[in-house]
């Protein structure tokens, strides 16, 4: 029954491959935000974080390469659910407004704050490992992902929140 | 079709009962993460976050109250996906140890930092629809999430991670 909580490496290459998978449904997901979004600056973010995503993705790679696995998937209930949020927004408002920005914005911080808590988790458990090759990279993500919800929390709270108002 | 994004007010009153939701579901799992851990500091972590959970969902419905709307709760599948994930982890491990301590703390703080972002869009669009009476509310348990989360940071930056790492 005990596989992936034999040891702290065990522990450690199971949310490497949870947050592998999750990188991988984000980067599905973003076309779809950004092409949902009216606001051309929540357009460009997303634009934006889909290409740090790709990179994300690449540095996954070279990590489970610096500590000798396979780069492999495990699939993530809580980022399934998350991103079933952003669909069920989109499908509850066909049409792109101010409000749908909003909604979007809300769910895109989710998922940044999700990230955070993993990649917070790996660094963690990395450097009382030893991992340092791994602990580089996988801190230069966890870095991006709260930019990106800073950029996102910039748009929530100037001029979006403000124009989603005004359009009730 | 369209329901819940009308407008400002629509999407906050929907995230609302989503977190609504969700507290309550995490008010069910707290005790069982709480039993599970190990260690006598994550577990008095569990149990005061359980006490505050307690008073955050009270303060939901005087937020509910202080907006003339029922406090009702509306199915969050990421927080349900969130949970899962910790099930899962406790029927992959099923005798205390520090491994699955580590594992724990992961778990809790992905769910804190998920509470983090909806609290935190709740907080953003509140003030700009000029609910002050809700957002002094929801901004002191954003504030009490972000204290329960850097909490699980120390536990897991500490002695945690390497007893977990003994164990191997």
């Amino acid at each position: 029954m005990e596989t992936y909580m034999k040891s702290l490496d065990n522990l450690f290459v199971h949310f490497l491959r949870d947050v592998y998978y999750a990188e991988r449904q984000i980067n599905k997901a973003l076309p779809k935000m950004a092409k949902a979004a009216q606001s051309p600056a929540l357009q460009d973010a997303f634009v934006h974080h889909r290409e740090e995503t790709q990179k994300q993705i690449e540095r996954l790679q070279q990590v489970f390469e610096a500590i000798g696995k396979r780069a492999q998937g495990v699939t993530c209930e809580a980022i399934n659910g998350l991103i079933e949020e952003c669909e069920e927004l989109l499908e509850e408002a066909k049409e792109p407004s101010a409000v749908r920005d909003s909604g979007l914005i809300a769910c895109g911080q989710a998922v940044e704050h999700y990230e955070m808590a993993r990649y917070g988790s790996l660094v963690a458990w990395g450097r009382a490992l030893g991992y340092h090759d791994a602990v580089a990279l996988l801190q230069q993500t966890l870095d991006e992902e709260k930019q990106a919800d800073s950029l996102l929390n910039q748009l929530a709270t100037n001029e979006l929140t403000v124009k989603a108002m005004k359009a009730a």
